[in-house]
């Protein structure tokens, strides 16, 4: 395992803490968390160095546990159950329909809640993040992918388990098919996926840094100034849409593309003065999974 | 004032009742809803019958009140403060920044709560309509334009106060310019509006009598089926983008055209099968308005 710099914190009363995992298709990450979102112990290891992925989660437990813990958040890349017990779909990591609470409980004695790793960040960027103090903000994770959450009145909406998949509006009808089967998602424009494919159409250098695409085109270079008029277009009819829908407060653009996609998102203005918003980068970088697990078992 | 054919309903056990009002573009309508949602003494009244919006709802109140009321539900069309007291933003009405709920407990001694219309009709539909039962429902209005209301968890979505703008997804980002300013929104495809613009294009009888419509292009009359299969089109598409954005169990469709939307966008298939839910009509007609605005209040 890969220890990274823990958040060391000194704690100035006697507060909760849980064990915050978040599953991810590369990476899990482990973490005790308390219920001011304070991280310790912050752990990482590959998402296949483990047989199973309840082994790969008991590993982990077991490296950071402490005596007292009674806590234990998951936070799922797919689809979890209403009671938080099962994964009802969770593509890559083959666990659907498994009560993946049940025999994590069994095996460790603690109290075990599942939830959605998108919910999961978000949940940590309303309680401590960059939409502390926000009742309503809904949350795009730019990624390899493109995912999301949506929080109302402080809570997060969860339809019939799967609100939220924000990566599959429809941006353009006649666009091309997305893995979804539909045309013209967000996905298929604004993901990290599609923005090396745009870079690289446009004879671009690859691997695409975001940042100095960025760079390249305020500073006036064509084919890097179209690459990111696109993505950002992109990007912002997103937001318009889930305004129009959800009116948040504000739109947070979380991972691995998070912080340059808010930028790129400044630069197109919105379609129309009634469904402005205000968009911002989050807060937590890959911290939020682990510590809106965390949350989300500590408030069960 | 015209009297509408009242559901008038034996109560079995006391139950409490409140005075709910609908304020619409055209008509206002006034009932007596207990906290079943049982309706009595229905009255429509013109909207433009009173100088003042206020003389209007209480001349309303006045025709319906008894002995024993202390609620009052008001449904508008725009925008709501926070705490259901102001109203922000209610286009026709002329209302922008009216304490309106102050002012009319003033005049009546009556609580009073102020909601959105789209809020209130779903807030009934989840009662006691067609979303009974439901925990997460989306409810789109077709009418002289595109509204509507989501709800999750038993609870409406309301955002900074505007949430549920469903009129307002982008269906073709290359579409005809909408009245909010963005091009291809929902509804300038879908509303009564558009279904008659595009009848009259393709040289059908004026106006448009949606189900004569449905029934004409179901019997293979070729310019009533292509206008049929576009206004579908544009309703699945909303629908998809809704249930991408919130999953909910079901998408109701109310209005004047609910129930021939409802039909039509059965003709449509889902664009992918990741996204299908249930569509059907809204059961409460032009009741829903008042029945959620009473039993807001009640529930206040």
């Amino acid at each position: 395992m890969d220890p990274v710099a823990p958040t060391l914190s000194a704690v100035p009363g006697p507060s909760r803490r849980a064990i915050g995992v978040d599953l991810g298709g590369t990476n899990a990450r482990v973490a005790i968390v308390d219920d001011r979102g304070q991280v310790s112990r912050l752990t990482r290891v590959r998402t296949d160095s483990r047989p199973t992925v309840v082994d790969l989660i008991l590993d982990l437990v077991a490296e950071v546990r402490e005596s007292g813990t009674t806590d234990l958040g998951v936070g799922v890349p797919g689809q979890v159950s209403g009671d938080g017990q099962r994964v009802m779909s969770a593509g890559f990591l083959n666990l659907a329909g498994t009560d993946l609470a049940g025999k994590l409980a069994e095996r460790t004695g603690l109290r075990v809640v599942l939830d959605n790793d998108g919910r999961a960040a978000l949940t940590a960027e309303l309680a401590v993040g960059a939409a502390s103090g926000a009742r309503s903000c809904a949350m795009l994770t730019i990624g390899t992918g493109v995912g999301g959450a949506i929080a109302d009145r402080g809570e997060m909406l969860t339809g019939r388990g799967n609100a939220g998949q924000l990566g599959h509006l429809t941006i353009d009808p006649r666009g091309p098919v997305c893995r979804c089967g539909r045309r013209g998602c967000l996905e298929v424009f604004a993901s990290g996926t599609s923005l090396h494919r745009m870079a690289c159409e446009a004879g671009l250098p690859t691997p695409v840094d975001a940042f100095a695409l960025l760079d390249s085109a305020a500073a006036g270079e064509s084919a890097a100034r179209a690459v990111v008029a696109r993505w950002a277009a992109s990007l912002r009819a997103g937001v318009d849409i889930i305004t129009a829908l959800v009116d948040p407060e504000l739109v947070l653009f979380g991972g691995g593309l998070g912080e340059a996609a808010a930028r790129a998102v400044g630069l197109a203005p919105p379609g129309s003065s009634w469904y402005s918003t205000r968009t911002a980068p989050a807060a937590l970088g890959d911290t939020a999974g682990v510590v809106g697990a965390a949350l989300i078992a500590l408030s069960a």
